[in-house]
């Protein structure tokens, strides 16, 4: 069999200059569900004479071309005209198209500038994917046994048409040998930790049931996630797999594995509030409403998320939640005292269940010998009592906030847990 | 004069497998700072074939390669070895390199492993770039008239090497002409009004003053960026002119324009509150903690941000801001007349000089026929005045929430604007 290929091309100025590009990660993963995987990846700028040599050197060796980027109204969006150019095809006008995207504009009280025309030009002979967050059309090509597919840049876009339709069409055109990758994540501890718990099993686990497995551990703001791929010959034997490796892979890590896949601390603690019926209250001085904004990313968080506070200054410590004059006087915002104080009063306040507080210094400035950078004191209480943690990170002003939202919802996922 | 070309190579399979790629868009940024730019970028993982393919290939069109990753002491690490091939260079033992790579571990009261040996191996002629954040060298090599870069994959180990090696090299080799970039952030409006507005300026000035003068538009996340970058024979002149062409865009974009650069919305916002030495507090029903996380981000936000509540209960709004029972019982809680009320409360309990509030629909449930997903009301209020703003969002819940946010940082600018 000649080997599979696909390629990733990321049209736009802007990934070569300042913009960090996510498309290739999230394609990357996703593909992966399918048993597929970017060969080699390319940015290019907006200039015809480099994407032109780029587009045709990488059509001429792959089996499937996705091209991102590009497919805008301005001036220099002209991924559809270069590759018209280098697959000596024609940019037909679609008058369905513009009919749709005229709507689109109406539909929001305006009219469609002139330019937006551009966008109703398709290759000859390729198929319209459609675009439900933006105007620009996504297409799909069969040129000569290849496919090549044209998606617009921004993520809003891209995503669902990778979901709704490039997945499902790859997956008919391009099926793989059966492949089931898992992921556990884990918080907490340091990577070296992970891999030294692991290591050994790792070792054991290369053939195991009749399938191939590869291990790999990968560590990405302070969460660390163990994943493992499984290929065989049939999904039964390849899922059962994957399912006994969980489980072995469990046993070892325990309660340091919060979750799998894509969920998310937040996600996980608020699971487990939903099913105890119970109700959270957030306060926070140096993560600033990070851990409330995190906790109410979740489509539903309003089930159990009763409310936050960020209380940045003494004077909101104080009247928001209760906190003694005396003891910010005494021993300054920075302490278990007002963590504790913070939390026992707003869970009265509140009226929630639980009750979940943060002081810390997230610097750059503002630390002291006694009260360095990167000091926090979390609190976390419920039913069953309160506890107070002292933790110091490393890094700079939204890596400490980030260690210090995700270190909380972690200390009460610890307390939620049976 | 010949075209000068650099590119960038990218090595490991977890790029194409999920991790983000934050070196190019890093790299892009600083190469901008000397007037150079990358022509391509590459991502190939740790696979030998793919790798010669990919350095073969950039290495016979291109003045400068860099390439980062693979330099760790792992089996999968082999981009020393593939580039030996390449090249038809041997990789050289350096004794040296030996020693300080033992002594490393040997401070952190760690024997080497027998595998870092690996990393003392350098290309013949090459010259090593020190590591002080980790083991793997640099290496820059001479290779007929052109340039071979090697840094090792880690940010905190490439970042360093870069700033003190790499741009002072390629200052010293590649000197580029006299160039300058700028940008112009603008927030609500979108893409193509924003091209309708500088087009025919843009078509005026591809040379203006004796420089050459290239315009983009890219729309990101809401805010949309006009860059152009003005190229010349001297300095003097390519300030002059991009500082004209600033001058000229902003007075045609107006008070469109929020920032340049690197700016965001909060910051902007901070510094105007800063400069009048007034506070703000911020009550967010459906953005959930975002706006104040956001305006935390920047630090110093001490000087001016009071505080936050999210009062995400009806409950909670009543008790923070003193939200009528009978006017959540009318109208509900998404409604111009409790975004009046929550940012009237707000004002008082809080004590600050400016209010923001926000309530609305995030999704995906939760919206009715009257009141759709997306339906936001913001509240800014001040000693001029209150204004309550009315919008319709589309998108998924984080895209809504988001542009809730932004919205409402920019209304509360252009109440701050003198």
């Amino acid at each position: 069999m000649k080997l599979f290929r696909l390629e990733f091309i990321c049209v736009g100025s802007e990934l070569l200059t300042g913009k960090i590009n996510t498309h290739t990660a999230y394609l990357g993963q996703r593909l992966a569900s399918l048993g597929l995987s970017i060969s080699r990846e390319h940015a290019v700028g907006d200039n015809p004479r480099l994407m032109r040599e780029t587009f045709s050197e990488v059509l001429s060796r792959s089996n499937v071309v996705i091209c991102a980027g590009g497919l805008g109204p301005t001036f220099d969006d002209i991924t559809r005209d270069v590759w018209a150019a280098v697959l000596n095809r024609k940019l037909v006008h679609q008058p369905w198209l513009l009919e749709d995207i005229k709507k689109k504009f109406r539909s929001r009280g305006v009219v469609m500038p002139p330019m937006n025309r551009r966008q109703t030009f398709v290759l000859e002979g390729a198929r319209v994917i459609p675009n439900n967050c933006g105007t620009a059309p996504g297409q799909i090509l069969k040129f000569r046994n290849k496919w090549l597919i044209l998606l617009p840049g921004p993520s809003r876009e891209l995503v669902p048409m990778v979901e709704n339709n490039v997945l499902p069409h790859l997956q008919n055109e391009c099926a793989a040998n059966p492949l089931r990758q898992k992921s556990l994540l884990i918080f907490g501890v340091p990577e070296s930790t992970v891999d030294q718990m692991i290591r050994p099993w790792v070792a054991r686990r290369k053939d195991f049931m009749g399938c191939r497995v590869t291990h790999g551990i990968l560590a990405s703001q302070a969460i660390i996630t163990v994943k493992f791929s499984v290929s065989g010959k049939s999904s039964i034997q390849v899922e059962k797999t994957a399912d006994r490796l969980e489980k072995e892979a469990r046993k070892i890590l325990g309660r340091l594995v919060f979750g799998t896949g894509q969920e998310t601390l937040e996600g996980i603690v608020g699971e487990l509030l939903r099913k105890k019926n119970k109700t959270l209250a957030v306060a926070e001085s140096c993560t600033g409403g990070l851990i409330s904004k995190l906790l109410t990313d979740v489509a539903g968080s309003s089930d159990y998320f009763a409310e936050g506070v960020v209380t940045y200054t003494n004077q909101s410590k104080m009247k928001r939640l209760g906190v003694k004059t005396s003891t910010l006087a005494r021993v300054g915002a920075v302490s278990p005292e007002v963590a504790k104080e913070m939390v026992l009063g707003l869970r009265k306040s509140s009226g929630a269940t639980y009750g979940l507080s943060v002081t810390g210094v997230a610097g750059p400035s503002g630390g002291s010998l006694q009260k360095p950078v990167g000091l926090v004191f979390i609190g976390v209480s419920g039913p069953r009592g309160t506890k107070i943690e002292k933790h110091q990170f490393r890094g700079d002003r939204a890596s400490i906030r980030h260690r210090a939202a995700l270190t909380a919802l972690n200390s009460l996922r610890e307390t939620l847990l049976p």
